[in-house]
């Protein structure tokens, strides 16, 4: 297995030498005030990442799936009514999901590529008099098509329509590399994982509850025991966990927070952007479309690019592991053939995301695509030069 | 933060520096030919430690109480009666778990250092003559009081009764540590983590599904998605997770069960019995007793230790941790303040068990108790010098 | 500090992963038989990697320094007289050691850009009818300038001549990355480095002695201990060193010749060139020329590029640090300001190459160099993709 | 390879998860800025744990052997007179390098066990009325028999003789654990290693030079190159080596130094006595001697133990590593087969030591010795109980 060359997955990230060490410990006892010294400053880490001052943090030996899990099971019951858009693969499972845990979801179908409809959310919160929603689902960034939608935009549906549904959002590809307010958006449940923005490994649920989302989990009946937070917040009060907390993850967690707090939240949004940026400007370079259909739904953390009509973009990510040993994501769902993807989030310099461009140019000219090698380089380069960083030492 | 002396806590255990470093690993892409070559080897060498031919074995991101949550949520249906004895902290919680998931538990209170009464459940299972019993619980080692129990006669249980209940067994503190039989058991769901036998960090809860089980998960109808065990067999098919997999975890996991499978699982068992000897000896060379109520039930992963009444043993926890920087286990529940533990599985020599035996007489003698300083170590000295192993290097 | 990007210095190189968790190890004893389970291992795979059958291979906690120390004091007395061509700044180095540690150096004076003159060291070889020279320097890579020079021509110069003196070459450069033949050219001394071809830290000094070398060392007669190599073997024998030898480096060492024989030599030689290749192909399409003044000189381990007439080369190095945190090589001595080096040597893929090749172009840019962005990536793309590895997991 | 249990060799030491991880880094370029950052604080540390306001400090790729030849090479001329005492392997090797190197040694036999005769060395320096002695060799902790000497009655000496000549003083098992004062003893050259006191792995020399020593430099004539001072500061003032630096070593160093200051150099000297005691303590118990024939001069980081007459104490240190997978020192010289060492140097608890003492006891029953099991153990503990440190915290 050949380690060589940076990954190019929406999700793990390339993951720090700083963080792979500080994940990298010996067995400390997980019921000694030595774990409480990882634990809190991990939560309160967390909590400023979210950019809110009282979200209550639960970190679970999990994934964002579980994170979904824990919103769900903790603040709902059979038969609650809940309403969702479904733009992409990854709000089609929390749909799935929901269902799965016999609630009645409300599913708004939106176009891949589209965001987030705000004003149909506000039409049928508006409509819904007896407020039988009792949450609204958003996916803040979909990892599938590369679409980021308008959170704030669902908050005003919400306040528009005078309804007190709790706001879920899925901020798993979005979280720490993209600007998300909890607090100001109102949100009262954020889920994500610790394989994105955080830069480690995946084995972590991160979710952030809302005073209303405690107060929804004293009625919340749809079974539960792992995902519990009123355990959870009953062993943290003790230094612990209800079972083994995954130390080595949450160490790792609390440095990542410090890494990006230093850093400052804005300057590693803007670092994204920028990122972001190069990528984009390769694609249009190319003469490629992104799968988001409009620059204000461009996703700073993945691009899904479109293939010409009868080519098997999948081929691409074959490809590009078989000959040249990179990772790009393929295509998923309604788009599976139709994008490659680009994943450009966590710890990537302008350096490392020249060399996947330059990847990806040499396999669709391989696979008999008419792109002109470099082509894409130059006009990531041409943007990178012109928007250097203050300082590269920001982006460690 | 030091991390010079052995954690003498039953689980996690010492991580063996080859495990540590299998598990530091950077991202690969979890959708890739690359992570079917760790998972599938991972989990045929699961099924090999656990005994078994068929067992279908699932690894999930999370703990085993995951893995007791994926149990029951994937086989039974709200309403649905279980059998299950409380003898320790670990029996009761998964019992509890039940109850919150709508499960209707017949409990068979048991004396704290007992080990399961199974001729109680073969007089209940007899008197099941409509088979409303659909599972039968069993915690092979209960990790709160150090004692192991007969699971094959559990198995001689349900069928003297010849009663059809899938049976359920607590593995946490046993598997790849105490002699496991899958197979010659008849387990049906077999529930474990990787964080005691296998030598690794929290972070996996490891499964084992009998075809009887499997059979049951297409009835079971209690709600699920992130402990789902189809989702997670259809996406095993596809070298996939139906999330993102805790890949550095599971290649310690592969590593680990290389090791445990080259040593031999007998050699393992007969290791993780010579230093539990050890330890017993130096408890009876102190002139104390284990919780543990006959030689028969002592668990070789875990000694609980009796002091003398009025004498709240915690402090030995808590002064170890303070003066020695040594972490040995609390009693909890029933048991509490009345002993401590010594965990000894997992990655540990007679050398690191004589050091957790000399500080444990220190802290004895420092708060007071009529213990003589060296006798407990001679006493396992005097065990481990005649009981030597074929070859160190097989304790790797 | 950010570790994100590759280096493209001319050694160290990047460190395979495998590597650096080798290099990683707990403390051992050095002086029991464990140890000689690396040392011999080690020693005989740095053999292999020479081509020789029976050198003595000699390592130190040193470096390529180390190496012409050990050879010049193993073999020598004072008032030898040495042959050595001066064409770059390591052999100049070298000839400056020979006359501190008072040898009497007879100094052919070569361009920088050219190979070793093999017919002048003929023409004096010839002319030494009393054989006065006891040794012929030949520096196998001139890291300074990226020049190879070919050693079995100064092999033959040496047997036209019918001359007996000992050949002694620096292959710190070359050896592990590069085409070297101990017993076919007959190379009395091989010195190297652990931090080049085998990829690891600087902290080794790595020789092999030829009998004839080593029936040299019972008359060399300048003072050493540190370096000297009777010690050495004598400690060898006992699975030993003469003083603390650095495990863990030796432990990487070993591995690594594990990985680069288990590719194969002539696999890893090809791979060295298709990296270099693409280099070359991109210097061409910025219409810069290398150091080295034709084509059979080129080196596969690293290119010097002149820039242009009145533009500081250095700048290049300076500004990729500063705005890319790239780590490129200045030019030494006579070149200094004059060119800049891409060390393409070791672990590095075509992906990794083109991030290094794309960022040079961004800085001549921005430094105000005519060069077109994309030009050389497109350039080197174009090699890359029709001069594919069989298999990419050869370049592990 | 097991690597579970603690070394008791005397260096290298075992290495605190903070140095391994410090040690363990990426490759950067070793002649930008970034390596100054590490270089600079680096010596600086190492001058403070020296006591020494303004001593040249100098690290070499090398070990302690390499420092001394360091000291002698840049300082002194074929020919020069050097007084030393031998009283053990490591002082019999530094006067052997010394006539290697042509020096004329005069050599004061002493007892292996006793310390170096500062009374004979002012007798020899009184009478030395034209100051032909150039240097005066003191080794500091002689590692072979765990004797410490008292180097300021050395200075005492030489200041009683008004003699002019070079104090070199190998620190290489004393510096960084026991009390050692570069400037008040007058001390010229101290020398030293990475291996012990600072807790690393083999692979640097580590020296630091005295105003007077610098200014003896300029005469001296012996043959240098990698280890000439002049060279490594000439690159010192550019951040840079006169070759490739051990980086990641170096980075280990200075995180060493920032431990040991952070401790403070004191309580690290308190810790390694109150280790030593306990092991002291064992050895009383055990009714047997130490090497080290009165308690001033016992060493606080190594104890070389006497077996009883017609017992080969090599045997002990044999069958602890096959049956116990423990490693202790052995006899060395004059003393081989006569003693065992404990080394109990560098990073070390109570805990650990008490594991040493406990497998030193089996050992010594097993073979045949009149050992009570037990014994040591308890008289270690007494004293570790009775003589805690402030906090275990320092101890990391």
């Amino acid at each position: 297995m050949s380690f060589q060359n940076p990954v190019f997955i929406p999700g793990p990230t390339n993951i720090p030498e700083h963080l792979r060490k500080a994940c990298d410990m010996p067995t400390i006892d997980h019921r000694s005030p030595l774990f409480g010294q990882i634990l809190h400053p991990a939560r309160e880490g967390v909590r400023k990442v979210l950019k809110s001052d009282n979200a209550e943090v639960f970190i679970f030996p999990s994934t964002g799936t579980g994170g979904w899990e824990t919103a769900l099971t903790n603040t709902l019951s059979a038969g609650d009514k809940i309403l969702a858009a479904r733009n992409g693969m990854f709000s089609h499972r929390w749909i799935d999901m929901c269902q799965r845990h016999e609630l009645n979801v409300e599913i708004v179908e939106t176009q891949w590529g589209d965001g987030l409809p705000a004003d149909r959310y506000e039409e049928i919160l508006t409509a819904d008099k007896s407020h039988e929603i009792k949450a609204v689902l958003a996916t803040h960034n979909e990892t599938a098509t590369g679409v980021k939608s308008d959170i704030a935009a669902v908050r005003r549906a919400l306040d528009a329509a005078g309804h007190p549904a709790l706001l879920f959002v899925d901020g798993v590809s979005s979280i720490a590399s993209m600007d998300f307010r909890f607090d100001e958006w109102g949100v009262d449940v954020a889920v994500t994982g610790s394989q994105k923005g955080f830069m480690l490994s995946a084995g972590l649920a991160i979710v952030g509850f809302s005073a209303k989302a405690m107060e929804a989990t004293k009625t919340g009946s749809l079974p539960r025991t792992f995902f519990d937070v009123h355990d959870m917040a009953k062993g943290y009060a003790n230094n612990a966990y209800p079972y083994t907390p995954a130390v080595g993850l949450l160490n790792g967690l609390n440095e990542s927070c410090k890494m990006l707090l230093d850093e400052g939240l804005e300057n590693v949004f803007a670092r994204h952007t920028r990122i972001a940026e190069g990528v984009r400007a390769a694609v249009g370079a190319w003469g490629l479309d992104l799968c988001a259909t409009s620059p204000d739904v461009y996703s700073d953390t993945v691009s899904a690019i479109r293939t010409p009509e009868g080519f098997n973009a999948t081929d691409i990510v074959t490809h590009a592991a078989d000959k040249y040993g990179v990772a790009f994501g393929v295509g998923l769902g309604e788009v599976a053939g139709k994008v490659f993807r680009i994943g450009h989030l966590g710890s990537l310099t302008d350096v490392m995301a020249l060399s996947g461009i330059a990847t990806a140019e040499m396999c669709m000219a391989d696979l008999g695509l008419d792109i002109q090698l470099g082509s894409g380089v130059a006009a990531a380069q041409d943007y990178y030069r012109g928007h250097a960083l203050a300082s590269q030492k920001d982006a460690a």
